[in-house]
């Protein structure tokens, strides 16, 4: 029927006498799968209900740990990331743990020194961390050269990711080819990788493409082949049938409810597909039964708001078009609506490929897609026809400085030399290992953060950071006090939450008010009829029920009486949602403002008050998107006003800062 | 690299060189799509937008009708079924049209009368059907007969379905095993099919088994082979992958926004699959993406809240353990649930397999799926251990009988024996073709239904729908209002809604209030100022400025002057759900009271006011999920009131009918 996958006999208990050459399944829904479905919202806590049945099923790995789960947790969930390792280890006992690890980016988004990423990969593996899933984003190993050194030294399993990227709408052309990824998989065996993972993040891999890939790496290489491939554009199901057939070792998937849309297929099809073949990977397919039930009574609940509910459709099609990830497509448009640039969209998705062949062809993951297509939006965006590339990131003039290593095919010169104008660290490209050129960070780190870093776990976390990690830390050892935003939610709160919903739907509810004065003495109650509705009122005359206060003119606060008592100016942040700080009042200031171009996060000021700045000087670093912008001054001037203070969660127009 | 599917050359353009054996594909979006995601709630206006764009992709043919739509049309949409038909081919002029007939059942849930079956035939493709998709639930292709000839009659195509179902995990077993497919489709071709169609409507079809399926097809007749397979249980990508490599000719999808959960895989990932093979569907992805975004943007926001959200999960792997439609697993659990007995959901599953062997291994499919699923209830909820099958359906003793034609393997003949005692048309079951003991229906409908029905489509439609199709011809001709619950809504109604919900979501909504006061002569108009909004509100002291009432004690309707002077009994409908008549206030009440035992819709009562009763027999026919449910007298007795009329739709435990 096909020349790798035979039926032998059937038979549906998990007794079911052993395939010969069984798939092996690592299981990504606390990893991966919260991680495309709930933004990484996941908490340990309702990991903990079906860890133990996770540890029953035979997985060959189980992914715990790595990709944003380290940055999510202590910035967003409270919630210390070493600690999470240590606590699943103690239900999960038997099936090893898998992390994602951004080589020299470790779990953050840029390169950090070896110094740091030696402590890091240690303090992982002594915290439990078994499979070290390790990816560059530009596939240049040399990025991988310090971190596989302590996996080995730890005695630990190196699995050498390949980044999947096309720049065709299917596997060919002249840079991403059979032969690239033939030649990449023997460079990663060559280094010792105990493992290689074709990683497509994208769900780029079509069934066709993965049949001679996994031939053609099964062929060259000696060592198991791992196919990760995303369900975002409808393919993997299938790819994962023509790679099976192929004779791929292992398959990514999740268990039912963290799966489909832009995360995996899930695993129970699969399991029925290959049951009674040579490749039946000897699942109870009754034990994921009860794990999916688990899910979705006790966890799902808790998680089902954050599933973005925006379309219908569950898979991307513009991934298909675009050879694009999924995210990155839906981060552009977002960055667009910020902008009210909305219109621009197919201009973006004309730029973005020649932006991407100007940057040596990069594959696109995280950062190389944020990096992409920030400089993509700001092209369209800025570019006359005269000249382009009028405003270039600093993460572009890094890439062109060579900080995140090779790129494939050659940086466009011109685009290089524009961008290494002035730039700190020289004009010259590097061409050495780019960690080389960094220096040590540890020492700084510990300078900077003293003793409320207790231990290197501590350290490590604040080193890649800085600002969310300093937060964290003083919320885990109680000198400041956690908002109620990172706090988590429990059952009963989401029932009520559901029934109130159910009520709106039903068309049951209508607007509340805001923060509630006290009443007085002259409080008295009222019908009253608007419309067809109809309202029980309490009225309190403000100010008491004799006095009637005239409107006075071009007050801020007019002294109506119907106007609630405290400011409205700062209203009390949702209980569900990160609250920016909106623009405060600005009708006594003078100066020039400079406003938050988008919505993000302080960084830090670059200046402080009573400092000089000239027009374009850096002012503030803002962070969206997980990019930092230096923000230059819209002016020459003196810093009269720093509005903000790093850390601070700031919402668009905001003055961050005020100039004269 | 397979078989049958090879790689030739690599184009993206919608331009590229024609494959060698094409994929034929048939789109599924506007009849089974919407039926599987939106409850068949999809509305005429709602297929135009996209009805010209869909017409240039190049489907095999468009399912445009058929299954449930016919009912739920004229039912809950106030459309005329074949007004549809006429208005879509006139965007739609170069593609096929396709229906799925359900054999002798035409589009309700009976065998019918020949005279029926023909005339109905004959209207649908005089009013534009090309292709007749005709399936029995029990393969028994002597239902065919009847609409066979007309189909040939009025000279259009005549696809052949072979349901497809299981015993085991995987094809094989003493019934379902492949010679059983063989033959079927032996049989179809004999009888004059032009294309044979595997119908997979639970999912069930494992890729391995798909392979060996179709190659057995393919070699044992010589006309197209054509797979429908439902997404339901996640394999069908794999499923239509196999299919494909084995030749299969015509594959069943659905454009994305219509795919996947319990619908179809979706046509564009199978697209990018085959570009470049000899398989290729020659589509243009571009003009695909386009179809979705009107659809995403214009279409899915009304539909979006039909989806069934109680889930994260979007396959059901409860499919894959019990070899059972999804549809029927959540019937099942609902019809648990409003007998408030969840807690017997494994006894169901346990019972299930037996229940269907006892009744001759019967596909489970429309109807067959609910006879089994409400017996298998019938004998978890009453019988005891020394009888089963206490209460036996009248769906069941039509099948015992013989009503729904010849089973695969022999009914339980004990199982049978008990069904048929006292059966009205005899104790012994036929072995004829069904419909030949069936009278005549078409002049009896017309007697009934006289002037209301204009010509034979309307008075089709009223004969396959007597209760629910006078109601709608009442509507059409103006003779009574239709209600708001089946009026379309708009996109402003949903973007108020949805902006309603937002609001809920991030708790900024409160209850409403309940039942509205009357005003006083106290109340007083005042012009509100609130922010920038200006509201007029009449305020009404209560108590009243001067005049006090006392409250009096133990009036069943308070004389205070706040209290409405409408009685609350029957509260509007609300505007987006069907209401149900909740049971009459009982107090006065004194007889027996005949409660409904679960929410539907009255069919008729059997019995007059004064007519005199007997324990058990029949009074009134309650129509549930699809089965009419005869409910016997609770005592003998008089009957005293008959509470509703044919059509209503009741509450759980309204009161029917009162006995003295």
């Amino acid at each position: 029927m096909s020349d790798q996958v035979k039926m032998t006999e059937l038979q549906y208990d998990s007794d079911r006498p052993k395939a010969g050459n069984p798939l092996k399944i690592m299981d990504l829904s606390i990893r991966d799968g919260h991680q495309s479905l709930f933004a990484t919202r996941g908490r340990t806590e309702d990991m903990i209900p079906v860890a133990e049945m996770m540890d029953e099923v035979g997985f060959w790995a189980i992914e715990t740990w790595g990709g944003a789960t380290f940055d999510t947790m202590h910035r967003f969930l409270n919630e210390d990331p070493w600690e999470r390792l240590r606590t699943l280890k103690r239900y999960i006992k038997k099936t090893p743990f898998s992390m994602l690890l951004r080589a020299q980016n470790l779990v953050g988004y840029r390169n950090y020194a070896d110094d740091l990423a030696y402590a890091f990969v240690d303090r992982a593996a002594e915290n439990g961390m078994d499979v070290f899933r390790t990816f560059d984003a530009l596939n240049d190993y040399r990025n991988f050269e310090t971190v596989v050194k302590q996996i080995k030294k730890s005695g630990k399993h190196f699995q050498g990711c390949i980044c999947y990227t096309l720049t065709e709408p299917r596997l060919g052309g002249d840079v991403y080819n059979l032969d690239y990824y033939v030649n990449k998989a023997k460079e990663l065996e060559s280094m010792g990788a105990d493992t290689i993972c074709v990683k497509d993040m994208a769900g780029l891999m079509a069934p066709y493409d993965a049949y001679p890939l996994v031939k053609a790496l099964k062929e060259a290489v000696s060592i198991p082949i791992h196919l990760h491939s995303h369900f975002t554009s409808g393919m993997s199901p299938m790819t994962h049938l023509k790679a099976i057939e192929a004779g791929v070792d292992i398959i990514d998937t999740c268990m039912t409810p963290y799966a489909y849309r832009t995360s995996h297929a899930a695993v129970e099809p699969l399991v029925m597909a290959l049951l009674g073949t040579n490749r039946d990977t000897g699942f109870d397919i009754k034990k994921l039964a009860d794990i999916n039930e688990v899910l979705e009574k006790k966890v799902m609940p808790k998680y089902k708001h954050l599933l973005d509910d925006s379309k219908v459709s569950i898979i991307d099609i513009n991934v298909l078009l675009h050879q694009t990830p999924g995210g990155m497509l839906s981060n552009l448009v977002n960055q667009l609506r910020e902008m009210d640039a909305l219109d621009k969209i197919d201009e973006v998705y004309k730029e973005l490929p020649r932006v991407r062949k100007d940057l040596g062809q990069i594959p696109l993951v995280t950062p190389t897609s944020q990096i992409v297509g920030v400089q993509t939006v700001n092209n369209v965006l800025h570019d006359t026809p005269d000249e382009r590339y009028k405003m270039i990131t600093g993460q572009v003039k890094d890439l062109c400085y060579g900080l995140y290593g090779k790129t494939a095919v050659p940086i466009n010169e011109e685009v290089q030399k524009k961008a290494l104008k002035g730039y700190p660290r020289g004009e010259e490209p590097i061409t050495c290992r780019p960690a080389e050129v960094l220096e040590p960070e540890l020492e700084k780190a510990k300078a900077e953060i003293g003793d409320l870093a207790v231990d290197m776990d501590d350290l490590i976390l604040y080193a890649q950071f800085p600002v969310t990690g300093r937060k964290f830390l003083e919320w885990k050892y109680g000198k400041t006090e956690p908002p109620e935003s990172v706090k988590p939610i429990t059952l009963e709160e989401v029932a009520k939450r559901d029934a109130l919903l159910k009520k709106a739907k039903e068309g049951k509810l209508v607007e509340k008010k805001g923060d509630t004065p006290e009443k007085t003495e002259a409080v008295r109650t009222f019908n009253v009829f608007v419309d067809q509705e109809y309202f029980s009122v309490e009225v309190d005359p403000v100010g008491g029920p004799v006095v009637s206060m005239p409107r006075q003119n071009a007050a801020p606060q007019p002294a109506q009486p119907t106007q609630p008592a405290s400011a409205p100016a700062n209203p009390a942040p949702a209980a569900t949602s990160q609250s920016a700080n909106p623009a405060p009042a600005s009708t006594s200031r003078t100066g020039t403002l400079l406003l938050a171009p988008m919505p993000g996060m302080i960084v830090s000021y670059a200046k402080n008050i009573g400092d000089k700045v000239s027009k374009g000087e850096t002012v503030v670093v803002l962070e969206a998107m997980k990019m930092e912008n230096a923000l230059g001054a819209p002016c020459d001037g003196v810093i009269k006003e720093n509005s903000f203070k790093s850390g601070d969660t700031v919402a668009k127009g905001a003055v961050l800062c005020v100039i004269e």
